[in-house]
């Protein structure tokens, strides 16, 4: 049987794609594996994933034995809101945060990544307004942006975002229906919400009827400060948004969303016509692993994030320009630094790459690429000595700038 | 901290839901729940899924520790293609089908669910029009009617999907973007398009510049009759879609997509905006299970399968009233039962439960619900004694029905 030869054809099919596919964009991975080429054994910053050796690897191969003794009764279809005892878990993990949910109220996601998407789809039509921190998460804006909505930002400072600026946006846009947030440890910035800040924006999320979406990847990873409680303690209408990616590992693909009943039942109606529901034994194997373990691994590896950070911070401080400032993150993964203003990062990054360090550009978490001299760093991935040499080669990178000394 | 009783604006955020939620129906596990309270042993008929002595559980639990080896490398982000060794075995699975593909070419998918997901986020604006035959996937006209687009539907006879028709509604739908269709072994139906039809469908698609979704769920799972060469083997520029939830399991939630380059290439950022990617370790398990094994497996489990179908059509032959037809499919899970004219599925299901028989209705994988006297039967988990007493059943209450011989 013949086979057509149909590149052509096929790429004009391609021209009938949705509106929505013109806004995928090229790919970041395919930039950074490029300014990795630059350096024989360059200090990369970029990943926001858990040290390698975080992961329980062991506890983990044990808790996936376990959970093949469910086969071939949990082979079938089911479980679509989740493997019960996991989600039963879940609720109880939250409760030391003042987040009073039990497991019904809780939905089992692939990720939080697609908790992001499930809120797009059941509140976003054409139009619409959501509104984000400036900058933010760049997965969850990547997604915002195939949904043909107005993207509206909220300027940030040291204590993330700035209430006044949302207040004016929310009164200005009444087509805003959802208010897209990570108050705490914020990705990028590093930056943590006070208690009166949340208060405020909850107060104007209920004047204006707006969702708030709390995104709540590294809430376990607190190094020092205040505990400041959780936007879903203070107001059990916020869909709060969790994940197991960054406590055990991102490949298992296990998130979680806390939603009040009525926004519940629309996410678990859209999630059934995405993919039915997560891997069954994966469930069973992310349970098996975190219930009576997860509590106490944190314990053991928050030390490791938090001397990675303390080496990042001090680094910073003897090698960065006198014109640079910087977050100092009580939590998380990420350091924002403001660089001179001279500097224009995205073509300095191939300078950086030179001298063997990679970092994220800060305009990639930015709806509209604004600001130019502004980078975020990950300590997550980064062993002590070269959180250190790779602070040193940026040093040394900027000076090679004229003007920056 | 005081939390709010929130419920009646949680009710008041649902109210600013999206246009497309309007669509997300009752879910119909409740109203098959309900009937299978109806008798303390009732034979259910309704699972699409495997018997669970075809699901290789030992095969599986020695492939998932052999997948732990790769962690803690295969622990972090990655593989959003798909693992690789996996889409090279899908490439060579495929190749006894004619279907040529490389590795490249293959996209693994949270099951072919989302597969179909996939082409609606790609293809579809509201307003467009998809064409499906009638009846079709229900999981499927599920998610089409997420959309907002108009499904046409296109009848079916014993060879599939009537082709005049296909023209007529081509000519008359400017906007028509996809056809979406099962050929081989048909859910519901059982039916099998031959080869001609394949080839006109095919060329009036190239004539109108319209993308065709094979859906191929069931290829592994032929019982006699002649193999017809699948879409894809005629026309590159078809997407194929294929799963591991009929072959190994459902719950594995593993499945993937042929589709021509410009096509993947918009599908794979579609999907990565979804929930980024598999579970990897899950996709390594897959493979593990698969590479040197599934074919024998097929070849081990298709007479069980065999067996089953031939007792429901023995079974149907001589308990079905006079005025009965079905059909008798050459492979897949499902016959489909035309009732006399009478009877009313919707109803007679509540009669059907308390004799101890639950079918799906024909109706509900039919857009407009039109026709009331059909039936979907699956035989995939029923043993044969089984089968043979759920028929019989079927036909005494068949025969409560005044006017029923």
């Amino acid at each position: 049987m013949a086979t057509y030869l149909s590149t052509t054809y096929a790429e004009s099919l391609s021209q009938r794609a949705a509106e929505r596919t013109t806004a995928y964009g090229a790919s970041i991975w395919s930039e950074i594996l490029e300014l990795r080429q630059h350096h024989a054994d360059p200090v990369y910053f970029g990943d926001g994933a858990p040290a390698p050796e975080a992961m329980p690897v062991e506890r983990l191969r044990e808790a996936s034995a376990r959970a093949w003794d469910d086969a071939p009764g949990a082979l079938g279809y089911g479980d679509g809101e989740g493997y019960g005892p996991l989600r039963e878990f879940i609720a109880d993990w939250m409760r030391p945060r003042d987040i009073h949910a039990s497991a019904a109220d809780v939905l089992v996601t692939a990720g939080s990544t697609q908790g992001i998407e499930l809120i797009c789809r059941i509140m976003l039509d054409p139009g619409d307004t959501i509104i984000v921190e400036n900058p933010t998460f760049l997965g969850a804006l990547e997604i915002f942006e195939t949904y043909q909505v107005n993207i509206a930002t909220i300027g940030m400072d040291e204590d993330g975002m700035v209430i006044d600026d949302l207040a004016e946006v929310l009164t200005r846009e009444p087509r805003a229906k959802v208010i897209y947030t990570i108050p705490t440890f914020h990705n990028p910035t590093g930056t943590t919400m006070p208690l009166e800040r949340r208060q405020r924006l909850l107060e104007l999320a209920r004047q204006h009827n707006v969702l708030v979406v709390e995104d709540d990847p590294y809430e376990a990873l607190q190094y020092d400060g205040e505990r400041i409680a959780p936007l879903r303690a203070l107001d059990d209408s916020v869909v709060h948004l969790g994940t197991f990616s960054k406590t055990i590992a991102p490949a298992i693909r296990t998130g979680w969303a806390v939603a009040p009943k009525p926004i519940f039942d629309l996410m678990l109606s859209a999630r059934q016509l995405m993919d039915l529901h997560n891997d069954r034994i994966t469930m069973r194997t992310v349970y098996h692993c975190a219930e009576g373990f997860l509590a106490d691994h944190m314990g053991r590896v928050r030390p490791i994030y938090k001397a990675q950070r303390d080496a990042m911070l001090a680094a910073i401080e003897a090698e960065m320009p006198d014109t640079t400032s910087w977050s100092r993150p009580d939590g998380g993964f990420f350091v924002w630094i403001t660089l001179p203003e001279q500097i224009d990062v995205a073509t300095f990054g191939t300078i950086a790459a030179d001298h063997g360090v990679i970092y994220f550009p800060g305009h990639w978490f930015m709806p509209d690429q604004g600001q130019r001299n502004v980078i975020r760093l990950s300590f997550s991935t980064v062993p002590e000595d070269r959180i250190r040499e790779g602070i040193r080669r940026l040093g040394v990178a900027l000076r090679t700038v004229p003007g920056i000394t």
